[in-house]
């Protein structure tokens, strides 16, 4: 299989790299191939996602992304700023579904501004649709009867893409303690409504999963309370943007958590939920385990290397339980150490 | 000056009498009149905001609001829903600024999810615009040229209505502390880049504080991690909703927080932000404390009568610190006992 190693800005190739490295550790067939992304592809070709880079990303088995964002490029017109990378690349592969564990790794009580009786129940899984909503209706500004500048932008879902997100989800459950959770808004928003009638009638087919519903102000709420309550949440691309930002938060370190973007054939792009870090890039004090977790999850994802993931996830939490601590969860090892660590836990 | 007063349902009722209890304590000039609202309403007229109740609404000077919602309603059609009141009452009177303080009420630090050290911090009001955004533009469900079911709501905003609420926020933290953070999503939506364009426009009328913008996904995440960093945030009607509830929730007990909803002269409706529960409704058991810190915000907002919002909110706080608690807060008062602890305390 061919790997597309995206490392991007900041942070991003130094964590990537021991993601590399562990994957080269576990003697697996692969074969890897380098893109640029983000503001090193804008500086260096002029464009976040040059053309290359796209068709790497296209003939690739999955994509390795490290991370984008570069404060030079803040002032840039947005469609040469680093984050449409992310956004070109979901759009034009497909990539619907997006799947963001939220859990406390033992041993790391103390990262969460939650209590840690309440920090220690967090073990969920938000699957966020990745290719609709108001990211990709039709907006722009315009000018009202009256001279005024309005800013507008469409949400809309139809029934295929409400549907196949609901399956992404009720799968995901299944795996799970079968419990999922469908987060709508639908006191207000017609979207929400069909997406809410859309998710019903898909449950028909999985009449082993628990179906229930929340209003996202309610889930917001809910996650700070009791996010132990959670299982499995599904919901549309906003609202999942936004909950699984806070959800990774209350879970407490956010240099530990992976994701994985989907497409309907196991095509993958996965990346760490933390950002590019501008002001720690280059120093060796990134927390490279999120990549590194990223990789297990294109493993068992993209590649139906379900061992080969384990085994990356029991060596993670291994070197956590046994203490090693790079800066950001208050200890001293740097990048490479945190890597050896892991590699040292490797069974 | 006219009251209405529109308690509503559940607990509704039971929190704004002792509200009216504490406002008759003051020897102020008030005259009440009651209107039916949300399931109430429904069930008596056949509609969650009766013409009798609009027609009041509109000629009182201020509404007290208790709170609607009723499972006996929850499967009718979505315009005879209770919560439509609400929508209702706001976009007819044009109350378009919502303010949502969340801080915790020393002697409550247990009372948060979030650290005692943390919870603290908290202190800060939320401006949400309340009248625009997804939540009134043009939506429906719709076919698409496949025959597919395609549910719509569009988001917008014009100038004018991202300026005035812009005006609220600065005027809001020129009382504070002078800081005042607008939260939109302007790396994906339009909307957002006018609201962000539009608000520093506002923000040259205000030299004397201090803008500073984020992206709604990260400010989900920082209310969780550091919410002492916040003063007064400004933002739109979907992320205000969001935001506003999670702000409430990291600040633990729900049963102490009012709001205001305010148009461009002074009229305003004043709600707790707890919801009608149901399940406690008719037994005394509710914290009636938001509903007299609502009738104390509407003192200062609607009424001009500062120093009489002070005496309430000073007599709540007392109240607290002197230990009196509703089952909610852990403790065994009933709401006429705290609405009683509440009078006690007043100077
Ligand atoms: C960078 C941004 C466009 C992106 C999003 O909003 O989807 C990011 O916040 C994410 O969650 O991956
Ligand atoms: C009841 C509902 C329509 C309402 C809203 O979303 O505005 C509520 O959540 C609120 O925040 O007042």
């Amino acid at each position: 299989p061919l790997i597309a190693i995206l490392a991007g800005d900041g942070i991003g190739p130094e964590v990537t790299a021991e993601a590399r490295r562990v994957l080269d550790t576990l003697g697996l067939d692969l074969t890897y191939e380098e893109g640029l992304v983000g503001g090193a592809a804008y500086k260096a070709a002029g464009h976040p996602l040059p053309p290359e880079t796209l068709d790497l990303a296209r003939r690739a088995d999955a994509i390795l992304f490290g991370a984008v964002g570069d404060p030079d490029c803040d002032a840039l017109e947005r469609q040469f700023r680093p984050e449409q990378a992310i956004l070109g690349l979901r759009k034009d592969l497909g990539l619907f579904a997006n799947l963001r564990p939220a859990k406390l790794f033992a041993g790391l009580e103390d990262a969460s501004a939650l209590r840690p009786e309440i920090a220690r129940s967090i073990d969920m899984v938000i699957v966020r649709e990745l290719t609709g909503d108001v990211y990709f209706g039709a907006k722009g500004i315009r000018t009202t009867a009256d001279g005024l500048r309005e800013g507008h932008d469409e949400m809309r879902y139809d029934e295929t893409e409400i549907a196949r997100i609901a399956r992404v989800g009720f799968e995901t459950a299944r795996t799970r303690k079968g419990k999922l959770l469908s987060v709508d808004k639908a006191n207000v928003l017609e979207t929400s409504q069909l997406w809410r009638d859309v998710v019903i009638e898909v449950s028909a087919d999985y009449p082993d999963v628990t179906l229930s519903h929340m209003y996202v102000d309610n889930a917001a709420m809910q996650l700070v309370r009791n996010p132990g309550q959670f299982d499995v949440i599904v919901t549309g691309n906003l609202f999942g943007d936004i909950l699984s930002d806070e959800a990774s938060m209350c879970a407490g370190s956010i240099g530990m958590l992976p994701s994985a973007a989907l497409n309907g054939s196991n095509k993958g792009m996965y990346e760490p939920i933390h950002g590019s870090a501008p002001d720690i890039a280059g120093q060796g004090k990134a927390n490279p385990c999120a990549a590194i977790l990223s990789a297990a999850m294109m493993l068992r994802h993209s590649l139906d290397l379900p061992e080969a993931a384990d085994r990356i996830e029991v060596a993670v939490a291994a070197a956590i339980l046994g203490g090693a601590r790079t800066p950001d969860l208050g200890g001293t090892l740097s990048t490479r150490d945190m890597g050896d660590a892991v590699l040292a836990n490797l069974v």
